[in-house]
């Protein structure tokens, strides 16, 4: 009976396939006749709830993933240079050889945060690119607030948000309920609650669902025998 | 994603036709194999907020059903011979000659406590058989009081609700929802939040469109590359 349609995405930062599910899903968005009337949620997924909130200097990411994957570090090299032209043809600019590994948590706070304040598409693709393409310390409080800043977040706001433990409990809460959906990568998509489409699919993928999503939206109403202020039908 | 499917039903007290309805909705659910993971929740609406709490005596209802629908009293007669016959072929014994008309606000809110403490369906049940069936005036405070004793509330919190406002929020609530979405008569049916029916339809239509809600309700997944705790897919 809503008026809108929901597209609730579990995601991380450190997570380039949700980066590039990001574009996808806006590219689906894009095309799509009742874009006005499809609000999109960011929901909290740590891929690494244990990860350090900082690490110093860049990652040696083909190294990490070699020891990862139990393979060896021209192998990892092959996968990153894989992904980057994939993210690529989706218009994004990975740079794995800059990226800093981190801790999320507080960024997923912010996100909370920046849905709340009607900004949370702006702070989620400002983590992302800051991630993924700038090489920022995603867990570091310094460069958090820089960019919450920049996405239009309040100085004040975010400062007292990452002073405390705000949003935690929104956090962990969008990760109780990836459990008990058995969520277990990202990105994850869930239209309309209902149709669940798991990783980065392609735009006219993402497109489909979407538009069956709406077509089922509008209530049907059947009508049959009521009592109204006027009497009984 | 939700694990069991959620039927809105909005309906008011003094409603014939309501009465029906839950009685083919029942009969809907006991031939649905999945049963136990539908819930049904009773939603608020006055037919007539303006009534006042008590009036005197059995109501002259053929007489107001004249009326009402601007017509003799043998027309109205035959109208409630017709709504008797109807309710009883669904087991339902309905006794329009000593119908008390009165305001079913306060029934309302007992309701919505009564779902607060899983006894709702009990409690409404009670309340329609106290109306249609027995002749209980069903705005007076120790009528209301003693049947939802009957139906399993605690002496203590209906006293203490009747005695304030409590619950009047949610009442208003679901009425203001109910006008958001242009319910104007009852009962009103909403499967899983899409699919309304407008009416007492036959438990085998209504059984149609649960048929269909559950069908749809378990989340479609599409599985694409996805980023998960042991690296990107």
């Amino acid at each position: 009976m809503s008026k809108t349609l929901r597209i609730d995405v579990w995601s991380d930062i450190a997570c380039p396939w949700c980066y590039v599910g990001k574009r996808r899903l806006e590219a689906a968005l894009a095309g799509f006749a009742h874009r006005d009337e499809v609000e999109v949620v960011w929901r909290s997924f740590e891929l690494d709830p244990s990860a350090p909130k900082v690490q110093p200097g860049p990652a040696d990411y083909a190294g990490r993933l070699a020891r990862k994957y139990g393979t060896t570090v021209a192998k990892a090299d092959e996968m990153i240079r894989t992904m980057t032209a994939t993210a690529a043809r989706d218009g994004l600019t990975m740079r794995f050889d800059r990226a800093q590994p981190g801790n999320t948590f507080d960024a997923h706070r912010l996100l909370h945060l920046a849905r709340a304040r009607g900004l949370q598409d702006a702070v989620k693709e400002r983590f992302f690119r800051a991630y993924m393409t700038d090489g920022e310390a995603i867990g570091d409080v310094e460069t958090l607030t820089r960019l919450a800043l920049e996405a239009g977040l309040d100085r004040d706001e975010v400062a007292a948000a990452l002073a405390g433990d705000a949003w935690a409990d929104a956090v962990r809460d969008d990760e109780g309920e990836a459990r008990a959906n058995n969520i277990r990568g990202v990105p994850f998509f869930v239209f309309d609650g209902r149709y669940a489409v798991s990783g980065a699919h392609p735009a006219e993928s993402l497109a489909k669902v979407l538009a069956q999503a709406w077509s089922e939206r509008a209530p049907a109403v059947a009508d049959g025998e009521v009592c109204g202020p006027e009497g009984c039908a």
